[in-house]
């Protein structure tokens, strides 16, 4: 499997390029682009999802055209933003049309979900890609991945681990269709964006970031954006039952800390919150519970012991 | 070669999906999505280009990075808007670190010329594949497709047919390092998006269009949303010297209506407005000339006889 990293570092040469503009709040750098507004603040982001690389070749097109919204919806979850137009840039081998179609009812019911209108893009000829474009605006404070401060708390939204889980369980074809193992499959299939929750924790949250590339490998944005260490708690970081009962007790921690592909929200919040980060979670129906602290240093600890390599995130579908 | 249609087809499956919302201005159909914004429309486009199907394969990458962001000006330039912020999906099947900065020269030279901040986006993995999506204001009237009249003038700036001229040149080893045809090969190479002249034609221009898939397919998009017919007059869509002189005369005026990529303006405006499309045209420092009028109808015309097939504009790379 090639690392993210690989492509993140030649990435560095596409920073703080263009012009300088005035209007410009946050650039490169976090889950979206922050541009002042007329009056509200704008968000933009933009991702791209490449078969094989972003999704299994045969995951079906209505859970592909679900996938390409969702990275994207998730990535102004994790701004607090309220998400409004999408644009598509769809490349196809093929003009299939029963896969175009399957895959805008997989777009369009999350999009209706979020009061997010499809505005245009294009359908060019290709190796299979989507790419989505998000656009918003933030009604209150964005939260950004560079606010932690030492003695925050550090939280997350729902189960990690469990979307790897599931894509283990999707590519075995013996277990696939079995009814245990659906719950993990759907963790993977439908990611749900925190919407909900992001823009509850707006003014709350002291700085967040969506789960994609891994627990340990977000919460290490966090920490190095902001200039701190964040120290995991093991016990805290407690799988979920089904995915211990798939993988057992040991793989499924390592999946739950390096897995990916989650789209739940990892944010710190200072002590003083911990009633209204409670509160947010319960007013959007999350689920959220605290896994460890920030504090002075660098890196990502748990249980004392620093985390690194090959704990750190990867992408999955690479040859 | 794969006619555009069968993509444009199936990418009706894509129109009027998601939310119904009242800030949407214009959605699909036109070279920008239209939002209205907090004071001033925002602008909105999403361009993806394929390696061998929008580019040829051995296309230098800092003509790749310039190409990927002028078909998107061009989009901003179609609707009379300023370009602010562009975002990025690139696709790259090796992490190459020197075709990545020539890449990030081609696309921050164009970028700086236009005061375009280049704000996030992500690299992954694939095929070789560049989204660029592009956000701006109006401020002015929006030009949309849709606002030809009959009795209106059409215009078209500089010289559509020189790009796939320029294209042909490339292609042809022998002839690519000869002087004489340094020109032409510049019009494909490095097209200039027109948003000088676009924003002067705001409040002037009744419709507009940038020329990506040829001059007939184009001028066929504004007639179509228009509800009007558009009759060119052969003598008036004279191709460039240069041109003629690469190809002949017959094969260069075919060229010139259905060659495509030339990312000109083709617009109409009033005829009593002949004097402001001038001094637009002046002041944004861009050759324009009238080639036609709008009637009543549908359909493109050219000297009375209708332009249909093989000559509205074609993929030019696709196997």
């Amino acid at each position: 499997m090639a690392r993210a990293s690989e492509f993140d570092l030649i990435g560095r040469y596409l920073a703080d390029r263009g012009a300088r503009r005035d209007d410009v709040v946050l650039g490169v750098g976090d889950d979206a682009a922050v541009f002042a507004g007329d009056d509200r603040p704008l968000l933009m982001a933009l991702d791209t999802l490449v078969e094989g690389v972003h999704f299994p070749a045969d995951l079906p097109a209505e859970w592909v055209g679900h996938r390409a919204l969702a990275v994207n919806l998730s990535d102004i979850a994790a701004m607090g933003g309220e998400p409004c137009w999408a644009l598509l840039g769809l490349t196809l081998p093929e003009a299939d049309e029963a896969w175009v179609k399957a895959f805008a009812d997989g777009l369009d019911a999350l999009a209706q979900r979020h009061a997010v209108a499809l505005t245009g893009g294009d359908v060019t000829r290709g190796p299979l890609s989507i790419s989505v474009q998000i656009a918003g605006h933030a009604n209150g404070p964005v939260l950004r991945r560079d606010g932690a401060a030492c003695g925050d708390r550090v939280w997350v939204s729902g189960r990690p681990g469990d979307a790897m889980g599931g894509l283990a369980v999707w590519q075995d074809p013996a277990q696939r269709d079995r009814s245990r193992w659906q719950g993990l499959q759907h963790a993977f299939v439908a990611p749900q964006p925190r919407i909900a929750l992001g823009q509850a924790l707006a003014g709350i949250a002291s700085a967040a970031i969506d789960v994609s590339d891994g627990l340990v490998a977000d919460v290490g944005h966090i920490a190095r954006r902001s200039g701190v260490a964040i120290a995991l708690r093991a016990a805290a970081c407690r799988p979920s039952a089904r995915l211990r009962h798939w993988l057992g007790d040991t793989a499924a921690q390592q999946t739950l800390l390096a897995g990916g592909d989650d789209y739940e929200l990892c944010f710190t919040a200072p002590t003083g919150a911990d009633a209204a980060v409670l509160r947010a979670a319960r007013a959007s129906r999350t689920a959220v519970r605290c896994i460890g602290e920030v504090g002075r240093g660098e890196g990502v600890w748990l249980d004392g012991e620093a985390l690194t390599g090959d704990a750190a995130g990867y992408r999955h579908f690479s040859d």
